[in-house]
C-alpha cells in the first residue's frame, strides 16, 4: 500500500462524482427488492466507470458491490474493491446532496483504503490503515465524548418496514441523552460525519457492506469505534446492524439501546 | 417594496454569515430554556449585526427576533423585522453545516420579503411577495406530489421532551407512505428545503415566528403551502406546530397524521 495508490482512487472517485453531478432530470428510477428502494441509470453508470478506471490500476483485484452482489470468498483472498456507486440513492433522486460515492480496498479481508465521496458538495474522505484519515486534505480526529455532546444519525431502515417500529424506538431512547437526532439519509456519510465529529453516534438497523466498508476505515483511522448493534466485533459481512461513535459513546448506547432491542 | 429593498437585505444577510463562518472553537455555548437549548455568543453577535444594518436601512422598522421576545402588537403595525441569527443553533454548536440566517420583513403583519442563509453550504434562498422565491438566484417551483414521491423532514422537538412520542408516532405513520425521513436540525432550511424539492414535507410540532416567518415566504413564493398541523391557516403566531409541503402533501400528511395526534 501507499499513498499513491490512495491518490490514484481519490482521484478515480472524485472524476466519478463529475458523473454524478451531471445527471439530468430523467434519471430512468427502477424499484429494487424491499420498500422505498431504487435505482438509476446513473448507479449503473459510476459503477462501469469505477471497475474500468480501478481494474486499470489494479488488474489483480476482484470486486465487491450493490449490482454483483456479495461473496465473502472475494472479500477474504486478495485485492477486493468494495463500491457502492450511489450511497444515498434516494437522496440523489430527491437532489437531496448529500450522496456519497464509496470505494474501499481489502487485502485478504482487511481494510487497507476507504474513500468516500460527496460530489454535491464536494466533501472527500480517506483513509489508509495505519495512516489516519482526511477530510478534504485535513486530519480527522474523532472527540472523544458522551451522546449529550452532539447529535446521533438514526437510519430509520427505509426498505424494511418490518423494522420500523424498532428503530423509531431506538430513536426514542437515544433522544432523551443525545443533543438531538439527525437522519441524512446516506449511510457512508453518516459514518464519515462521525469521524468529523459532526454526530456523536451513527445508528442502523441495517447495511449491506457496500454501505459500511470503506467509511469504516475512515471512522476507525479517526479514532472512532464501531460494532454491531449488539456491541459485537464488525468483520465485513453481507449484512449487518451498525453502531458507530465514539468510545464512551458506544457504550452508552449499547447500554440505552439494549433494553429496546431484548426486552425480555 | 423593490428589488432593491430584497438585493440590500440578502447582502446584509451574506456578511452576516462570513460572521458565523468565523466562529472560533469556543463559542460560549450556554443553555437556554428547556432541553437541549443553547445559545452561543454567536447568535447574540449575529443579532446586533444584523439589528444594526436593518436599522440603517429602514429606520423605522421594529424588530422580533430570539433575543428580543416576540409581540403580537409590533407585527401587526408598520415594518417588522423578525430574525433569527441562527436558526439550527444545536447544528452550529456541532459545525453540522447545516444552519441558517433568517431575516423576514413584515408590513402591517403582511410577510412582504424573506431571506434564508445557510453560510456554510453558500445557500442563499429569498423570496419577495408577489415576485417568486431564488436559491442562489435561479427560481424555484414546488412540483406538487404526493408524500411517496419524496423525503419528509420532521423535526422531534428537542427542546421539548413532553412532545418527543407523539413526534415519532407521527414519523412512524408519515414514514410508511414516503420514500424516507429525513431530520437536518433547522427549520427555516426544512422549510425552504420543501420550497426547492429537496423534501416532499417539513413537520415540526413547535416553532418560534422567527423560525418560520422567512422561510414560509419563500415557500408559498415557491408554490408550496403550510398550516399547523389541524390544518388551520397560519398567521404569524409566537408558537405554533407547522406542517409545509405540496398542495397533494399537505392534504394525505393532514388525513395521515390526524388519527395520531387526536385519537378519539
Amino acid at each position: 500500500m501507499s499513498d499513491q495508490l490512495l491518490d490514484q482512487i481519490c482521484e478515480i472517485v472524485r472524476q466519478a462524482g463529475s458523473i454524478v453531478l451531471s445527471a439530468s432530470a430523467d434519471k430512468e428510477i427502477k424499484a429494487k427488492e424491499g420498500a422505498a428502494n431504487y435505482v438509476t441509470k446513473y448507479d449503473s453508470k459510476v459503477q462501469k466507470y469505477l471497475v474500468a478506471e480501478l481494474t486499470r490500476l489494479l488488474p489483480e483485484a476482484t470486486f465487491v458491490g450493490e449490482e454483483d452482489g456479495f461473496s465473502s470468498h472475494k472479500i477474504s483472498s486478495g485485492y477486493t474493491f468494495i463500491i457502492d456507486p450511489i450511497d444515498g440513492t434516494t437522496n440523489f433522486i430527491c437532489e437531496f446532496m448529500c450522496s456519497g460515492i464509496c470505494v474501499g480496498l481489502a487485502i485478504h479481508g482487511t481494510m487497507e483504503i476507504g474513500v468516500v465521496y460527496n460530489p454535491f458538495r464536494d466533501e472527500l474522505f480517506c483513509a489508509r490503515r495505519g495512516q489516519g484519515s482526511y477530510l478534504n486534505g485535513s486530519p480527522l480526529h474523532v472527540h472523544n465524548r458522551p451522546l449529550n455532546e452532539g447529535v446521533v444519525n438514526i437510519d430509520i431502515a427505509p426498505y424494511n418496514p418490518e423494522l420500523r417500529e424498532r428503530a423509531f424506538a431506538v430513536s426514542t431512547a437515544i433522544s432523551y441523552h443525545s443533543m438531538d437526532i439527525r437522519d441524512i439519509g446516506s449511510a457512508a456519510l453518516g459514518i464519515c460525519y462521525v469521524a468529523c465529529n459532526r454526530c456523536v453516534a451513527y445508528i442502523s438497523h441495517l447495511l449491506s457492506t457496500w454501505d459500511y466498508a470503506a467509511a469504516s476505515l475512515i471512522l476507525t483511522e479517526a479514532g472512532g469505534v464501531f460494532t454491531d448493534l449488539q456491541g459485537h466485533a464488525l468483520p465485513l459481512k453481507a449484512k449487518t446492524s451498525l453502531l458507530a461513535s465514539t468510545e464512551t459513546g458506544l457504550q452508552q448506547t449499547l447500554d440505552l439501546i439494549h433494553p429496546v432491542l431484548f426486552p425480555n
